[in-house]
């Protein structure tokens, strides 16, 4: 049982740049914070501004009863959580992991939690360090609906929007792993576009104002899509994969020319011929989701 | 010499979706369109419109002053424009090549088109057919200042915003080449998204909204980095590329679980190692344009 103090307080494990962010955002919002980290000395800025630093995970836990899990991964996350004194401490408490790591762990996780009593939510953190404590956070939770309604008001000190996706504890990995393959594989384009025009003698500012034009007509695009994938039917029209694959050629073809690895594209090509091999080739690219995973 | 008839009219060699929809928006601003494509009857609906249907090539470049060409790739342009007779009748006119290819062919096309007295300018289109004619459009020019002033008047006539890059000839490519590197990569990580969601039990709609959020965050991202990029500083304040490997594991790991080809990821995340263990893992991920492209 948690007293009222430990109600309107929270511990953070890991204090990584998004655990100092995190942390801050709760300090801001005037919850009692208990801190922890592997690495000693990265609490101080944070002591400063009022949080509580614990001198074992343990003990960090203890003080609050709800426990905000950031780290790199989920090893990591156990590594922590699951030595005896921490999991001792926890009982009857609850963890909000907001680590990233695959819908399988958190699933394995959460079954761990259940054998010792431990209210077990899984977190999503969708948007940068920046946006932690502003309208531009973007959360997502999956768990037991009633945990996250409970611990609904510590999480809002957050800021941003929180999103319940359901019960099925990996529903928050499958999104943060879907959305994270958007974000980290479009930045590899954007990092080979960067490249490839330095070789042409254009710079990264020069291409900026129409690379973020290339950023912006994204969005609508997956709006516009989304029906016709869940559909199964891929319009081509306007824009064949026969046409992208034209341009995919002409992107690896400049990157050798000047000796720059095109594998990402190269890759991503192969996908776009392969539909056409199918005979897809008046269909439109997003055709290749069915080339990954055929229904 | 053209007459003033031919300065007011335009010739469109190739229609697909993006000639097509350029014809429309000559027509619609009251220029004489001539078409011709190389497979008959997709000018009917044009046609229909106002459009004047030539028999040839030679026939449609001598209509008009101005020659637009957007076809698939400069094969198919070279196929059309360097028959004998079309180079013949196009001697002192201009060719506006729109079709996207490398900027090698770029300038090679030019110096062929110099030889024969063709005045010629290269041109990108970096936005959708539903775009052209309207404010949305974005069209990337290089070449011939002089050139460009000249045909400046016809070209708006496709609305949107053009810019003109400068002389080389190459640079319209160039930047096309860049901006549809990171075009078709995103795609190729939102298909790939897709896929993954969908075998963890997400519909594209449910991760639609999301998704867009990651899109929304780009153009800003793209901004704040090309300074950094450019001074070869790469900040990995808040977001390191040991972090952003994580996740890239955590992608490769759970769309290999579900038998869906991870190539393309798999390509970005081995760039990214490559910077770490090179000793650049407290920077930020686009440390790897300098993995691409050493300086
Ligand atoms: N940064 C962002 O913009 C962002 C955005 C959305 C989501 N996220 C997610 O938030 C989580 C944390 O990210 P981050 O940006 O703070 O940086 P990070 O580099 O992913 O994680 C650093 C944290 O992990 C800890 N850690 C690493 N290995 C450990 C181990 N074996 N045992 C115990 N602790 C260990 C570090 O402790 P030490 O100090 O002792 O090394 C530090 O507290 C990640 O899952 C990330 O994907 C981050
Ligand atoms: N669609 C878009 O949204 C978009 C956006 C920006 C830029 N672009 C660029 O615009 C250009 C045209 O694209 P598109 O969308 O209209 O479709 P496309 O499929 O790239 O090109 C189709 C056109 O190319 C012609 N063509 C192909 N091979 C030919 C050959 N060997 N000889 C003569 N003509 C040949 C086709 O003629 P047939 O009808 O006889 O096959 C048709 O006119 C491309 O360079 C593309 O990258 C398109």
């Amino acid at each position: 049982m948690t007293s009222h103090t430990e109600q309107s307080a929270v511990t953070v494990l890991g204090l990584g740049p998004m655990g100092r962010a995190l942390t801050g955002a709760f300090l801001d919002a005037g919850l009692r914070t208990t801190v922890w980290n592997r690495t000693p000395g990265k609490d101080r800025e944070l002591v400063e501004r009022g949080a509580v630093s614990a001198g074992s995970p343990e003990e960090a836990v203890a003080a609050s009863g709800l426990t905000v899990v950031c780290v790199v991964n989920y090893d990591a996350a156990d590594a922590i959580v699951r030595r005896g004194a921490v999991a001792d401490a926890l009982k009857g408490r609850t963890v909000v992991n907001l680590t990233a790591d695959t819908p399988d762990r958190a699933r394995e996780a959460a079954a761990w939690a259940a054998e010792r009593g431990i209210g077990y939510l899984d977190g999503a953190i969708m948007t940068p360090t920046t946006t932690i404590g502003t309208p531009a956070g973007v959360f997502l939770y999956s768990g037991p609906e009633e945990l996250y309604r409970r611990h609904r008001p510590a999480l809002d000190a957050l800021g941003g929007a929180h999103t319940h996706l359901g019960e099925d504890i990996g529903r928050a990995a499958a999104y943060d792993i879907a959305l994270l393959d958007i974000f980290w594989t479009a930045m590899a384009g954007y990092a080979h576009a960067l490249a490839v025009a330095r070789a042409e003698g254009v710079s990264a500012r020069e291409l900026a104002p129409f690379a973020k034009g290339i950023g912006a007509i994204l969005p609508p695009i997956f709006e516009r899509s989304a029906e016709d994938v869940d559909g199964g039917g891929y319009s081509g029209e306007g824009n064949p994969i026969t046409s992208a694959v034209s341009s995919m050629a002409h992107i690896v073809h400049a990157s050798e020319a000047h000796g720059i690895d095109a594998g990402v594209m190269r890759a991503a090509e192969g996908l776009a011929r392969r539909a056409i091999g199918r005979g897809h080739g008046a269909d439109g690219f997003l055709r290749i989701t069915e080339i990954l995973n055929p229904r």
